[in-house]
């Protein structure tokens, strides 16, 4: 198989048990449960549930095993960017082309969307039939703390205030590490704990996922400098011209790409704890991040 | 230790380790965390976490044991209360005579602080030093079903769904039900787990506490219309004047008193497989229930 097979191969997985997970709707309350729908199969890489799959079974797993909790991180994922696209935060009108949830759904209805899609993850987990107890207590606590307080929600408080004013590198690390990074860096260790991977391996998935989680974030904001609006399936120069902060505004284009490309680096030498016949996915899923144009 | 001595004795251990749980606040990102602790010390009766703590002792646990989850369940709580103020849902800006969270921190962090609470809440049973995995894992399978969307939010769903046009008395039982009876049914349940109860226990627990919860919310739509203002803390005849469908508009006041008083019996019954001795408090809690004015 293929590195854009197993890609798509693992999406359709991860959507149709999702699609399973959600299926019963009652009717006198099924607008919040279509509007969770609508937002979780909307599309998008399935990145993070991709990487639950892949260190599952780098570390000796069954994909089975990580397929409730690869589920979990993309149910979070998908309550964040309803949240994050509401009139109140991004006000944003369209997700991936198409009208995110509150202009489907109304704003009340997408709200509770959000709320049922987090505490839906965390049932998913605890109610996982491939996970003993221990392991679901084990994920239940990882992810709840990098979509905590302290974790994503602490990425988008920053966010929030860096809108209109100029931030520091530091900051913009800092920002870039919890809004998008923590759930990246969970989506991995939640494949390494249901394997039962030892905490080298954990480490190891930690450095990886944190590198590629700040390369990607990198390449988004190049992409949004020097990006073919056609591939993109979005318009160019929005950061700018919203004055964000981005890597590409900060470092410039060249030392950007300078990042991008020892982080990717990085982020494979981190592998090299794991056995190099099964990693070989993970290190082209690095490099294509790196190089793509969408 | 009398009935009043319990309710707060009970009350400032909740929210003394509530303040505990929320202690840190990094400084760039301490905004969220500050409307989440405004929020959960807004005070309130802490009637759930009240309920948590009691059916761990009454079913032979420890106090101690169900404090986490007990915080747990007044955090899912408290995170309901400020989506549901926010001005796509309730919009109001006063919640117990103090500015709602929205309106003291903007709605950008009212949201975000709501779903920090939500998140927090299953850290918090994640992390909790007094349960084993086993434990951990059904407080959290329990209290994920209660709060979402096919518990707690399914309960917004329809109150949202009903505003502004008359409902049968079925609809209101299943919206009472579910918005709010769930959480006040999972409280009482994840005591009876932390206490390693049996079956039998927790059914009993989970008739108390469906029965004290209509009876609660009959109630108030009682007080709603011929209570007093200055106990009540807020203006009566509200439910009326937003047309809102109560128990006291579609039964009349006498049949909702009457109601009141067949469903408390019927908690008290329910608690007649514990032993006499322990379950007099949650007696009395069920008389002071009905009885109340404010």
């Amino acid at each position: 198989m293929n590195y854009e097979q197993r890609i798509s191969q693992a999406a359709h997985k991860v959507e149709e048990r999702l699609l399973s997970l959600l299926r019963d709707k009652p009717q006198a309350y099924a607008s919040v449960l279509e509007a969770m729908e609508y937002s979780l199969m909307a599309g998008g890489k399935r990145i993070r549930p991709l990487l639950t799959l892949e260190f599952c079974t780098l570390c000796g797993g069954e994909e089975e095993t990580a397929l409730d909790p690869a589920c979990a991180v993309e149910m979070i994922h998908s309550y964040s960017l309803i949240h994050d696209d509401l009139p109140c935060m991004d006000d944003d009108d369209l997700r991936r082309g198409k009208p995110s949830c509150h202009i489907q759904f109304g704003e009340a209805t997408a709200l509770l969307a959000g709320d049922g899609l987090l505490t839906k993850a965390f049932e998913t987990i605890a109610a996982a039939s491939t996970l003993d107890d221990t392991k679901k207590a084990r994920c239940v606590l990882q992810l709840a703390k990098a979509a905590g307080a302290h974790g994503m929600i602490a990425g988008q408080v920053i966010d929030l205030a860096s809108e209109n004013r100029q931030i520091s590198q530091d900051t913009l690390h800092q920002l870039c590490a919890l809004k998008t990074g923590e759930m990246i860096r969970v989506a991995a260790r939640l494949g390494c704990i249901c394997a039962g991977a030892d905490e080298k391996q954990i480490q190891a998935a930690d450095i990886y996922a944190e590198k590629i989680g700040l390369a990607f974030q990198i390449e988004d904001d190049i992409l949004d400098i020097i990006g073919d609006e056609e591939k993109l399936g979005k318009p160019v120069g929005s950061d700018a011209q919203s004055h964000k902060n981005t890597f590409a505004t900060l470092y410039g284009i060249e030392r950007s790409r300078e990042l991008v490309a020892s982080l990717t680096e990085q982020a494979k030498d981190a592998l090299n704890v794991f056995d190099s016949q099964k990693s070989g996915f993970l290190k082209v899923l690095a490099e294509k991040l790196a190089s793509r144009d969408n």
